[in-house]
């Protein structure tokens, strides 16, 4: 196990205690793991919540600020976090405008959050929800039924906290955001195992020298195995997996996302080849995200995850942002 | 070999495709192998030129912009740029005002980074040098006699970048940069080895349960190699390493870096004990940047760098930057 750890147990405490201590412009709850932007409830605006387990840094905690979510719920690695959790975290940032829940479509936080949107509203906070299910690899998978919320759940806490941020009501916030996922679709690939700090060895069998293509961001099998594939090649396959779904007329956002352990020379490397195909299909690409932010723990792969955008769309993606994780100005 | 890449041989130049088609922002040179931010040369501002080895990413090419680097000269994985791509970099960002260049203490850099300095004076520009030399791990090494450099790079190119982009003069923006040098101290770790695309297997042999303390970011060896160690009992070396060596008087700059396979939810807990171990000292922490800024492609590990500053560097730090991996506003 090669690990940078105190003992499993802790793990997520620790990285808590650690956000609090590199983040001031955070409030930390450590205890109750609830991470809220300082300055919240922000007057008027519509408060996004969003959590889910652990393991996916910088998701969720490392988009709480300005411009993106009011708060994220850790929960154990790969674990959904309680109701209890999104409950303190709704009240914590809720202004009166409501608050918006953020939901990667895994059975245990469709129903954790559905449970805690009704204590919520039984205290008198209004909720509303988006489900983020994007992945296209496989339809019912290890935690989910239908699709897993992936690489759009990005896409969907920047674009509907922009709209949030400017004041927007909380149905058309709910409303932004349904759409950013409707527009979005990812395919993942893994090139090794991952390995949860509680179970100390590989969550599954992956000989080097072979890939899963369409792997899930817990280690949820894809759609096949292969021998290796060159970049290229890689790039090929998962383009064409999402235009099979989803053909964009518009232009598109573009996330080539670092699953946690390929080195940002290989993922820039990935990003040209992925370019390069959108291109021969004739997909104009507005903006362009490299980086590891939907990651799963020291798994080495990529995924790439397409958002159509209309120019409102576009507009609240360019809108500033100042998160630990994603932060441009005006 | 678990490489998201075509072939070895084109590694860096996928990577500055995918770079140019990520941020229009930067002029890439992919045949030339130089990146520069697109407004270069800005009138009256001394240029900041940097580069190295490719695998450190995002060191340099994703520091350069508004507040930071003028241009970056990636070479080949772990191998020093040529003096060619240097002196492309200082006619492309000079403006008159002179150019300063940021040279890790590696022998290929040190000479190639020398040569540069003649030719682009022989072609009118007036070069200054600042050479980073932070490691306290060991003196002399694979690549390098004296101390290595690593991690203050990134506290270098940032303040001596602000003061640039303020308008001091070349020999202050390189007094700036002497000093943040001095004033800065570093100490990594491996949990794993590295593996290049040209090599295909690991760099060097650490059997899983056992850590190398002291590593260097092209997996020189260390100090000593132990029986896997706690994220606390890490940070307590580390830290200690760094303040056998300097003891701060003044607030400090913490950097904690991850080498590119550590995931963030293992670095931000690493973050809490390392903020511990300061607190017990009696050293007061500033500011924290936590993430993969100096990496060593796949290596799992992590370094600790500190920076001692006053009230001016301090100021620099904060000053806004617009870079690929570091940004922030007023």
């Amino acid at each position: 196990m090669r690990m940078l750890i105190n003992v499993p147990e802790t793990v997520v405490a620790d990285a808590l205690r650690g956000i609090a201590a590199a983040h001031p412009e955070l409030t930390v709850d450590v205890d109750n793991r609830v991470v809220v932007r300082r300055d919240a409830p922000v007057a008027g605006k519509v408060g996004l919540v969003s959590g889910g387990g652990s393991g996916h840094e910088p998701l969720h905690a490392g988009f709480v600020g300005p411009g993106m979510l009011s708060a994220a719920c850790p929960g154990e690695v790969f674990t959904s976090p309680v109701p209890d959790q999104m409950v303190r975290a709704a009240a914590a940032v809720d202004s009166g405008a409501g608050v918006l829940f953020v939901v990667k479509n895994y059975t245990g936080d469709v129903l954790n959050f559905e449970m805690a949107a009704e204590l919520a509203e039984d205290e008198g906070v209004q909720i509303a929800k988006v489900l983020v299910n994007d992945d296209v690899a496989v339809t019912d998978s290890l935690f989910t039924a239908g699709r897993r919320g992936t690489g759009a759940t990005l896409f969907v806490e920047k674009i509907a906290g922009a709209a949030a941020e400017e004041g927007a009501p909380l149905e058309r916030v709910e409303a932004i955001g349904r759409r950013v996922n409707e527009a979005s679709r990812s395919f993942g690939v893994a090139l090794s195992s991952v390995t949860t700090p509680a179970k100390g060895s590989p969550t599954f069998d992956l000989p080097p020298g072979e890939l899963e293509l369409g792997i899930g961001i817990h280690g949820e099998p894809g759609r096949e195995r292969r021998p290796m594939m060159t970049s290229g090649e890689i790039a090929d396959f998962a383009v064409d997996a999402i235009l099979e779904d989803l053909r964009p007329d518009n232009p598109v956002l573009l996330l080539v996302n670092g699953m946690g352990a390929t080195p940002l020379l290989e993922l820039y490397g990935f990003n040209a080849e992925v370019q390069r195909v959108l291109s021969e299909r004739h997909v104009v690409v507005a903006r362009t995200l490299v980086g590891n932010y939907v990651t799963s723990l020291d798994m080495a792969g990529c995924s790439v995850t397409l958002c159509q955008v209309d120019e409102e769309l576009l507009r609240l993606w360019d809108a500033p942002v100042e998160t630990p994780a994603l932060r441009w100005g005006r």
